[in-house]
């Protein structure tokens, strides 16, 4: 199995919960990245100030200002992630950027469907296109044959509620919203993995557990498991995947989901 | 097994199609519903024409006009069926209306994404939200235990494109906004499935196979199947469904398909 040995990785809502979890964790692996980005809505504001402090102390973190609904931004942090990376490639795109609506089959509403549709499916998919060319320049600068995390991936936190087959805690929290947008985003991990794998991208969904943050807590008064535990998991379980891997659903332990 | 015996129908996107079938259809069982309303867009124009003809021949026919991206004309629908159903519910909704955009990964965008899922998604849970008062009535006013579609039941139009697990025909049309939004869809059957048990109320998501249709033909040269065979299967599928049914994901034969 053995460590993530990268040199560049970007993480999506990097200013808190998950996102700033993976941030804080691939700065301490044994071997850190050269460099990781971490995107943020807005990286100088009262809600990125973890991020602030992190970026004082490490040299190699830098903060991108990122608002993942407007495609006019995300090709902006793709052509500064580009010049900061100076011709070499992008291994690992986190999208772990994403929200959820309290909401109920009675009070669904096509603005809440929609809003929560783009920020957690349709951006995955733009943030992929933008990033495609320094993912695919960091596969090819990379030795050995077959998919890798190490190599060139996208990692999409995905969720157990996006499970079809499983509709999981329904009597807990409907989330309609959210559910279907889920399902959307485990089906984009894989076309990107179908159309991605020729360039030697590795696409994954992942599961993060039910974490203690803000989004977690939101749902009910107890998540079991702290970001520490999730973020770690994840990045264990990162390293240790291969090409017979992408395109599948785990969750944070490794565990096959249903779809 | 036997036939369908409904008292009411709403049919969505009926002017062509799958929808104008499912129209032409109910119209001819032996014993056909007292009304069925189609819902399409523009029920005076040149690509009503069909619906208008059949209207002409059928007193039981009622044009409702409809645009399924609209919540306000969803709710002007739903209001005109209420009236001309005096006081009795509705037994079927057939949310058929849907849109493909010939799209890749490469080439996929915001708005393509925002549309088609606006159209296949987003509408059936609006429909349904609109329709549940008349299918709730149309539950309690049938006699016997358990679900069926001669009670009360929301048809939802899907694909076996939306199959995360397949991810069917990718090399031949990747259509990765018309994917997600049918295993968003599916993902909106289990969720309806689960709420509108208690009311009474059958769910399901049906693969109408690769039909002879404007769409169909728009993804290849050789759809397979008649608009008469898919809609014949269909509702003799419909007839024969019960309580174990309802959240399952059928194709026009009665196969079970992976999510």
């Amino acid at each position: 199995m053995g460590q993530l040995r990268i040199r560049s990785a970007l993480v999506t809502g990097a200013n808190r919960g998950i996102g700033l979890g993976f941030v804080q964790h691939l700065l301490a692996l044994p071997n850190p990245p050269e460099v990781v980005f971490a995107a943020c809505r807005d990286p100088k504001g009262q809600r990125a100030q973890e991020l602030q402090k992190l970026a004082s102390k490490h040299r190699n973190l830098v903060i991108v200002p990122l608002e993942v609904t407007d495609p006019a931004s995300i090709k902006a942090a793709a052509a500064s992630v580009g010049e900061h990376l100076k011709g070499s490639g992008l291994n690992l795109l986190i999208n772990n950027a994403g929200i959820v609506r309290e909401t109920t089959l009675d009070n669904e509403t096509l603005k809440d469907m929609s809003e929560v549709y783009t920020t957690n499916t349709v951006a995955p998919l733009l943030l992929s296109q933008a990033f495609l060319p320094l993912l695919k320049k960091a596969a090819k600068g990379s030795p050995g044959l077959g998919l890798s995390c190490s190599k060139a991936a996208i990692v999409n936190i995905s969720s157990s509620a996006g499970s079809i087959k499983e509709v999981l805690l329904w009597e807990f929290a409907q989330c309609i919203a959210y559910r279907c947008s889920k399902a959307a985003l485990n089906m984009l991990t894989r076309c990107l993995s179908m159309g991605y794998r020729e360039h030697g991208i590795l696409c994954i969904a992942l599961h993060p557990g039910w974490v203690q943050t803000d989004m977690g807590n939101s749902v009910g008064d107890k998540a079991p498991l702290t970001v520490d535990a999730s973020v770690g998991g994840m990045l264990k379980l990162l390293s240790s995947l291969s090409e017979k891997d992408t395109g599948s659903f785990l969750d944070w332990e490794g565990n096959v989901l249903a779809w």
